[in-house]
């Protein structure tokens, strides 16, 4: 019998300004089922520690990390931080930590990547296009992928994420939503070891359109979808009314959620469980999880931040990171 | 001292193929804290009895009941029930009986309406235009209604409400938003007794459109109007990201969430607490409450359905008659 491998994640705190720096500070002070390998500015991770009167030795990449230790690959900024002020002039180093996080994944000198908050603002303000993490890592990755939310007791997948509610309707598509079925289905059955998924599929407007008295997107676009996917052996229900499917007797039947879009499928999730709550990127070649919370530049600095979220992003991970290891 | 008057209720079954009618008999099995007039078939009534084993004894108007007896006044259907299959014949006298029980109110023989599940299908079926009993109270009260959803520990009231999705942005208007949030308002202030109520108002897109990123109905209709009503001393915090609005903990400062549509408010309320979830018509010259539960026809006749939604409807609409009768 061999020692299972341990796989290593890559971790990148986020906006410096935020409560990431010190939320990684925390996690170096105990041990986790990964090696972690920090993408950070260390000047800031001291600071960090130092603002929460912790102990922080960092190391090179590799090197074994005992409590209060933490490995790091330097990402420097160009600007000292000040907790709770975003500084554009950071904008730059806050996405190569990503980039190289990222591509260490893609390399595969790291099985997994964890990502703190980012402050979208200050990284438009800093002159780069930035619409979201996600984003970002598939396109470097060049892959379809699907942000799913998950606390212990729910997942819950976007079929569209951050777009004016308008603009929904047109955007959900046959095509949109079979490649989101799919890589959902595929990451439910390679990520979480689920060998027949049962997936509920949520209608788009209210009852589910009610038959085509409130709306005929499920009888034109979101039935036929299911349909063909079904007969390819896919366990998927729907469409269903969100507003029963998410009664908790309802849920049991069901390893995810495919919500329509942003406020039909979160609100839910956030309520039942935000504090242990990730967001998850499906179809990218190696596992993501980010946390559920935003920067919270009030807390930075101040230790008060919950690290509940990061610590459940960091166990998700290396579960995930783990099943893809080499037996 | 002198002992508070009781209020009466009208009690409109509902559908009577559906679980309606053996809700009614389990009420008539116990005292409430105000006394229910059925607005029935009686052969209906007594065959939901017998269904279920239970007593029922009918009698008129204004004679005491005690348990298994239940005051009523007789709306005479077409055809004799037949438990789980809705019989379009019969829906005249479902809509009569609701226009009898809400005529009631409306006249002062009775203080309060509570009513169970109807079958919409069945009543179109029947020849009827029916989009719903909330409009139709609405209509005959001459009243702008607004529609609520309450559990013991949530308030949810809705901007628009049965609409296809992609009708909904245009629905919200800043006059149509005042005159939901003036009805809100005065509901919470005269039937639940805040004095200065506050209410959580939700954004329309995603992250509240975030600053205009991600679409501009907050900053052109929401916020102005917010800001119009909050200058007449009215409690409106918002437009709130409708994910995070219902933390926990951010839903303990408010009395009453207003969400714009009705799947970003309703699966929260029914995730949280689904039995004993009523849907509440504000704004009528008199409270109805109704049951948060379709007519279950799988279950009718069987004695298994659960009377937690109708009990809960019963409770809540006596205390909001009581409050409304001369002390």
């Amino acid at each position: 019998m061999t020692t299972p491998a341990r796989p290593r994640l890559a971790l990148v705190p986020g906006e410096p300004a935020g409560v990431g720096p010190e939320l990684c500070v925390r996690l170096a002070q105990q041990a986790h089922a990964a090696e972690l390998l920090a993408y950070a500015d260390p000047d800031t991770l001291q600071a960090a520690a130092r603002a929460l009167g912790l102990p922080l030795r960092l190391r090179e990449p590799g090197q074994p990390c005992g409590p209060g230790e933490l490995a790091i690959r330097p990402v420097p900024q160009a600007r000292p931080v000040r907790f709770g002020e975003p500084d554009p002039a950071n904008a730059a180093a806050v996405i190569e930590a990503l980039t190289l996080g990222a591509a260490a994944c893609l390399h595969g000198e790291c099985q997994g990547l964890v990502t703190g908050p980012v402050h979208k603002a200050s990284i438009n303000a800093g002159g780069i296009p930035y619409s979201g993490t996600t984003e970002l890592l598939a396109a470097q990755a060049g892959a379809d992928v699907v942000m799913m939310l998950a606390n212990p007791s729910l997942r819950v997948a976007l079929a569209t994420t951050h777009l004016p509610l308008r603009e929904v309707p047109d955007a959900i598509t046959a095509a949109g939503l079979e490649r989101v079925l799919r890589v959902l289905h595929a990451a439910l059955v390679r990520d979480f070891g689920l060998a027949t998924p049962r997936i509920a599929v949520l209608g788009l407007n209210p009852h589910a359109g009610e038959g085509g008295h409130l709306g005929r997107e499920e009888i034109e676009v979101i039935t036929p979808c299911l349909e063909r996917l079904r007969a390819e052996g896919l366990r998927l229900e729907g469409p269903l009314p969100a507003d029963t499917a998410f009664l908790p007797a309802k849920l049991a039947g069901f390893d995810a959620v495919l919500a329509m879009y942003h406020d039909q499928g979160l609100p839910v999730l956030k309520h039942a469980g935000f504090e242990q709550a990730v967001n998850i990127t499906l179809g990218l070649p190696y596992p993501r999880v980010a946390v559920d919370h935003g920067t919270a530049l009030d807390l930075a600095g101040s230790g008060r931040a919950d690290p509940s979220s990061l610590l459940a992003a960091v166990d998700l991970c290396s579960r995930l990171a783990a099943r893809r290891l080499p037996a």
